[in-house]
Parts: C-alpha cells; sequence; structure tokens
C-alpha cells in the first residue's frame, strides 16, 4: 500500500496546485504533458483529472481542452453569529421559493420539533443562490403554534431571526449538523449540478429563550462551491 | 416546482424516521407495503430507497430485504480543543499506518507549509479505524526543519501535539477547512465503501507560538458513518 499513494498524491497535488494557482477559466495542460512533466503514465494522468472534474474543480470542455473552474465560496462556521442564516460568504445572496405551505408536521420534522405529527407547521423551500447562480436548497419548518402570524414574506427575510422576534419568539441557539451526501435528480436539476454531485447536508434545530423547539432546517449545498472554514485555537 | 418536492420530502421523511427510531439492523418495509402506507407509486418509493442505500443508511441484502444500516459517529466541532487530532467521539479509536516518508514538500503542500517545494517533509498516511472498522484515510505533513528528530512513533501517537512538545513545537491555532467529496478507487478499498461514496475532505493547516506553519493535514472522512455537529448560541 506505500507506492501508490503518495504517487497518486503528487499527480493531484499537482492539479491542486493549478487549480489553485490560476483565475478561474484558465486552461490546464493537455494530458500528454503532465505525463511529462510528472513522469507518470497516461492512466494516472487521467483518472486524477476525472477525479477533480467530478468533484467541479475542473470544467472539461469538448474538443477545448480542461479548464480551472470557479473558486469555491467559503463560510466562516463560527458560534456567536447569524452565520448559518444569513452566510457571511462573499457574493449577493438572493432567494426563490420552490413551495410553501401550511402542513400537517409528519413524524419525523414533529418528533425534532417536540410536536406532535398533526400539528402544523410552516414550511417553505427556497433555492439560494450567490450572484445569480443556485449553490444550496434550504427546508425550513417552524411550528404554526409557535408563530401563528408568520408571512411568507417574514420566511422569505434575510434576517429571518429579526421577523420571528417580531412575533415574540427569541431564538437563543441552535445545534447544527453538518454531513457529506450527493444530489439526487431534483436537487441536480435545481442546482445545476451532474446527479450524485458532492453536496454538505446542513441540519439545524433552533431553541427559543423559553425553551421551545421553534425551527427546523434542512439544507443541500453544492460541494463544488461551498466550503465551511472554522479557526482552532490550542 | 410544488408539489414533487414536498411529496418526495414526505416518503424520504417517512424512511429517515425508521432508520432513526429503530436499532442497527432492523428490517424496513417491503416497498408495496410503503407504497400503501404513504399513498405513493413503487417507483417513488424505490427511487427514496435506493437514494438512502447509497448514502449507506440503509442496506440492501440481495433476498433477504433491506435494513437499518449503523448508526454515525457523531464528533463534535469545538474551537477549544485538540478535537480534529483526537475526535472526542464514541468508540475507541485506533490506526494503520500506510505509508511514512521523508520527501520533498512538493509545491503545493509547500506553499500551504511556506517551505520551498524543495525543503523535505516528514510524511504519514495513516488508516484511522473505530472499533476496527476504517473510517478515515489521514494524511500529515511537517517540515523537517521544524522537528529534525520527529519519529514515526511520535506521528502515530494519539496526542501528536505532545509529542511536538516534546521537539520544542508548541502549536497555537489552526485553520481547518471542510467540503464534500467523492471516495475514489484507492480510498474506497482502503473505507471498504463503494466507489464515489460521500465523503468529508479535511484540511487543516497549524501554526506554532512562533507563528511557523508547523503541521499540514488532509483526511478523507466516510460519510456514512460520520457527522459533524456544532452548537452555536445567538
Amino acid at each position: 500500500m506505500g507506492e501508490p499513494i503518495l504517487k497518486r498524491e503528487r499527480v493531484r497535488d499537482h492539479l491542486l496546485e493549478l487549480i489553485e494557482t490560476h483565475p478561474s477559466g484558465a486552461p490546464i495542460p493537455a494530458e500528454r504533458v503532465l505525463c511529462q512533466q510528472l513522469s507518470v503514465s497516461r492512466p494516472t494522468v487521467r483518472s486524477a483529472v476525472e477525479e477533480l472534474v467530478n468533484l467541479g474543480l475542473l470544467v472539461r470542455q469538448h474538443g477545448r481542452g480542461t479548464f480551472v473552474a470557479r473558486a469555491k465560496i467559503t463560510q466562516e462556521l463560527v458560534s456567536d453569529s447569524h452565520a448559518m442564516t444569513a452566510p457571511a460568504a462573499s457574493g449577493t445572496w438572493s432567494s426563490r421559493v420552490l413551495e410553501h405551505a401550511k402542513v400537517p408536521a409528519g413524524a419525523r420534522v414533529g418528533r425534532r420539533l417536540h410536536i406532535s405529527p398533526a400539528a402544523e407547521i410552516h414550511y417553505i423551500a427556497r433555492l439560494r443562490l450567490v450572484d445569480g447562480e443556485p449553490v444550496a436548497i434550504e427546508h425550513l419548518h417552524v411550528p404554526v403554534a409557535v408563530a401563528p402570524g408568520l408571512t411568507l414574506h417574514d420566511m422569505e427575510s434575510g434576517d429571518f431571526y429579526e421577523r420571528l422576534r417580531e412575533h415574540d419568539v427569541h431564538v437563543r441557539d441552535a445545534v447544527q449538523s453538518i454531513e457529506p451526501t450527493v444530489t439526487n435528480d431534483t436537487e441536480s436539476a435545481l442546482l445545476d449540478v451532474p446527479v450524485l454531485a458532492p453536496a454538505l447536508l446542513f441540519e439545524r434545530l433552533t431553541t427559543d429563550a423559553q425553551g421551545r423547539q421553534v425551527e427546523y432546517v434542512h439544507s443541500i449545498y453544492r460541494g463544488d462551491r461551498y466550503r465551511i472554514v472554522s479557526r482552532l485555537t490550542f
């Protein structure tokens, strides 16, 4: 298991170095040139390039060559801000409502929110865009009992927690989980990525000052456009 | 774009509810039973089940049925501990060295560590296991100039930062990034997952008290076995 890992790592590192040091849209050298530069076989180079194309870091244009893809949006993961509702990431965020309904919670969402499966929730599904390009699909669930008068306009708001305050709901903390996933057909079509593209699944359960579960969110973020950064201090 | 999302969500939620409320290894109802329970078509149920099998949340056993997979390891993301070196996750962690070498840094690793591509680094690749099951592959790079006497034993250590201190290297902070990815052939074989399985890519660059870049780590964690949890306070 020795040599192969290091060799593949070297080829991958060489390509990542090209990606990280060149602007979006810059061409990468042809496969045969890379073989010579790295003294490795054509299949080794090809499989490394394919991997990075699948991950969305390189873009292949038929008959034209392979190019550096657009840089990722970097999201700082911080514990004392509204970062996950209004990401402090570069670019202009906008959103498009995919669906909006008042429906029974169902067993799973009900269990999360500590309400009966039959209890009603406000539900909204939104496509979130950065500079007009889709990057995430967000599903937001709020018990109707918590904020009966909540409007579509409130739920669409960039500062949703501020809107909740106007309904006398004061969010206190949240538990958030992050998992890797891959996109399904619907998600791929909405996010404009191939089926089974890498993505991040976020789940967040938010509690208010009274200790009530007031919000359950799950979102899918495009893996080729999104990265989370955190700072650790020892 | 309205109905379909909510309908798919309901089928998916029903299956996730079964997964979350049943022990590992429990069977889920047959497709035709699920169709009746949920009043949806067979293809809708089948595609939802397939999605969860692909994500590693359900396991299909030929001729026997479909079962709940093992629960994920939950990792708390905290900013004031050694969490990322010695994950505070359930189970007994162990590791197996895949490769160990003193090699030139190369352009990309050199740039990260602020050293010349020709400068030597200690390199180790390890398979990390929880209760004997592989969950991650970790690649660790330390400039030789930072700790010339670093041994394989040091780098294998569960408390690597403690070992570094013995070499007079005092880690201060780190910047860590998390991205979704999918496994390639080598990674899949080592981690015992299908090719293109969802995974998390961690990268960490660690700085010491003198402001030197002393460690660059990248790791792949199995998506079907790993989840990150963080607590946010507003």
